[in-house]
């Protein structure tokens, strides 16, 4: 067979599993999460053994260290990835749940019932515990799943996928609910990503490069996981000693993601007392600062920001700091340069933060809090598939609940239209 | 400039005019809406002479009759036309509404606010009056629209956006709101659905060319208001009479639309009871049977159906038919030959009915009633700009609220993460 028409079995295949997860109760879908984590566990040596494997070619290969990083299963990640798939049994199923319900004066019931989408396919880099998190997720949902992970992690990758299809077969996971991409060529992320009728959405997560790559050949829809150029903007009205903590936090608790602060802006009036003390504040835990002339002016040793800063997205321990007249520069700022993820405003003028929630279109926009609080887990909705800087379908991040669609079930007496 | 730096102007200032609508109250969106229907009507001469052009080069071009009806503005049409945005005043304005709120244990107040999409691109064919109906429904929900019409009825689509914009100027609507390409040129239409970041969501309206182009060639999400192979399915169970009359309905009450009956299958057990009685109801409204084998045991003199009837949407009066050994053979036949759209069952079996309402994968699906219902106005939302057969963000009829997305706002008092 040819990789296009490979591929559209695969589609096929995973059209017909999902009409038999559909109708898989809350009850069995736990059972088979439980039976797919035991099957990680029972298979730990193999899945070191194969995981070896993509280590040894990606040090021949000469992948940086951050990446066989990123790569390796170690036996805490190991641990993680069971304890993830139980974590999803406790979850609440959305599956079935109700909407709304009302009544149309010719007296048919209308029902807006929760249901899976269909056939979602996930296409993701180098971290192999993708794998069993977003097959979790999806079969909790009762969403076929076609995963197709970095060519680096692909013997990891099949090794997790095969324990979990063999777990889940133990309790009646219908063949074809899990399928994993198994040729690195790249022509397969096309053919997947065009099989309108058979795949229902297409989640690209990983860098910037995959995601575009993804979004110019789909047919299906696409959500994206795009990236967080996120702002703090600390008002002239902001307490001090808050607006430090919460920049501090949103730099430097976990730099390298997605919700992280990347650019500061800060009001004229508070920029002479506010900036040194930031500058020292951050300096201590080792940021590079880069500055407009402004910024500069209070802190003179900071390096002169570009254009390019405004738009970067570091994930490092740098930060782009810009002084601005008021909180709708701020937001015009934002706007400019921000990629729609989580935007914050440190103020205690509430005018200025009615403005600013207002005003900013962004998933999430906070007031006095830490952009890092951007996650499903933080939000209480469990685990997350990702988070969505579209605004269709989902934005923010997308749990169980973002995981499904919705049908409509009429009720009628012999209704006609007249 | 260029046709793509054109586009992308338009594009850029549709994001502009965005963020503007964003912050008008419902009342301001609502004199907006009277005032472009205020002049519609004081137009009404322009826009017929317009249409008249449109029509006589039309005629020229020897477009079909059906074609040329449905580019004509009769003095009923305008009025539709100038009604439609006064009724579209009175619907509830979804935007600023909570979704939800809740607070979290270390005290952040999380809301999710209905928010406006931000700009939307409507792509249709010939009908003039969708320029209104679509700016009507965009403009009460905060989104800028920019609206492509088909090229025969481009003086008409002119006349009536320059009238909505002169309106709407009146009363604040911002420059951009509304635009119109004014350009036949087909490469107009790739340029707006690749403005990544310019635009939020493409709504194709038309037959199945226009939408599998724009799927083909679009990098923004798409809504896809697709095509409708509607089935009943008439149970063993099922009242005959209710049968007769729902079948009747679905396919003659306007067999052109994409909620009419396209196809029916019937259970073994009283086709050869109810097949003569349909066959004898529906010849006498002019309708056409094709029937298979077994259908045509019980109604000898109709036409043999072939594949292709199974998977036609007629758009007519005609009426493939089809015996079925119980309901899992017709919900296996839907899902082979289904659009998604609306599917009925007609059945007093409660178990007939669950398996149907469970398993039928579709936007809508009735138990005793008409597949006509699938419709905004029917189930109460009012105007619909569609109707989706996607499962991603808005499913069958989308009306006000699916032309919304969300953001969360979350206040805190300096929370960090930890």
């Amino acid at each position: 067979m040819s990789l296009n028409e490979d591929i559209r079995a695969m589609g096929e295949r995973a059209r017909t599993a999902a009409r038999a997860l559909a109708l898989l109760s809350t009850r069995r879908k736990n059972a088979i999460l439980e039976a797919m984590a035991a099957e990680l566990d029972a298979r730990r040596e193999a899945l070191r053994s194969a995981n070896a494997k993509d280590l040894a070619a990606g040090r021949e290969a000469g992948l940086p260290a951050a990446l066989l990083d990123r790569l390796a299963l170690t036996d805490e990640r190991c641990d993680a990835m069971s304890k993830g798939l139980r974590d999803i049994v406790a979850l609440k199923d959305p599956v079935g749940g109700r909407i709304s319900r009302w009544i149309r004066p010719n007296g048919l019931v209308i029902q807006k019932l929760r249901v899976p989408i269909g056939v979602i396919a996930i296409i993701y880099e180098s971290r192999p515990n993708v794998t069993a998190d977003a097959a979790g997720l999806c079969i909790k949902t009762a969403n076929a799943v076609i995963l197709r992970g970095g060519r680096e992690a692909l013997a990891s990758n099949l090794a997790i996928a095969e324990a979990l299809q063999a777990g889940g077969a133990n309790r009646g996971l219908p063949e074809g609910a899990i399928q994993l991409v198994a040729t690195p060529d790249r022509d397969a992320v096309r053919a997947l990503v065009q099989l309108e009728g058979l795949v229902d959405l297409v989640i690209p997560r990983g860098g910037e490069g995959l995601i575009r790559a993804v979004t110019e050949q789909a047919r299906v829809p696409v959500i994206k996981h795009y990236k967080g150029v996120c702002h703090t903007y600390v008002d002239a009205s902001a307490d001090p000693a808050m607006a430090l903590d919460i920049c501090e936090n949103a730099k430097c608790q976990r730099p390298g993601v997605c919700n992280a602060m990347e650019t500061l802006l800060v009001h004229a009036d508070v920029a002479a007392a506010f900036l040194p003390a930031l500058a020292q504040r951050l300096r201590a835990r080792g940021v590079e600062l880069r500055g407009d002339a402004e910024a500069r002016r209070h802190v003179p040793d900071l390096t002169p920001a570009t254009e390019e800063d405004w738009a970067a997205e570091y994930l490092d321990l740098i930060l782009a700091v810009r002084v601005v007249p008021d909180v709708r520069a701020a937001v015009a700022h934002i706007h400019r340069y921000g990629s729609g993820h989580s935007e914050a405003i440190v103020a205690a003028s509430e005018a200025a933060c009615r403005v600013f929630t207002q005003e900013v279109d962004a998933a999430a926009v906070y007031v006095n809090a830490s952009t890092r609080f951007t996650d499903g887990a933080e939000f209480g909705m469990g685990a997350e598939i990702g988070i969505s800087t579209d605004k269709l379908h989902a934005r923010g991040p997308m749990g169980l609940e973002e995981m499904t669609s919705y049908k409509y079930v009429v009720q009628g007496a012999g209704q006609t239209r007249s």
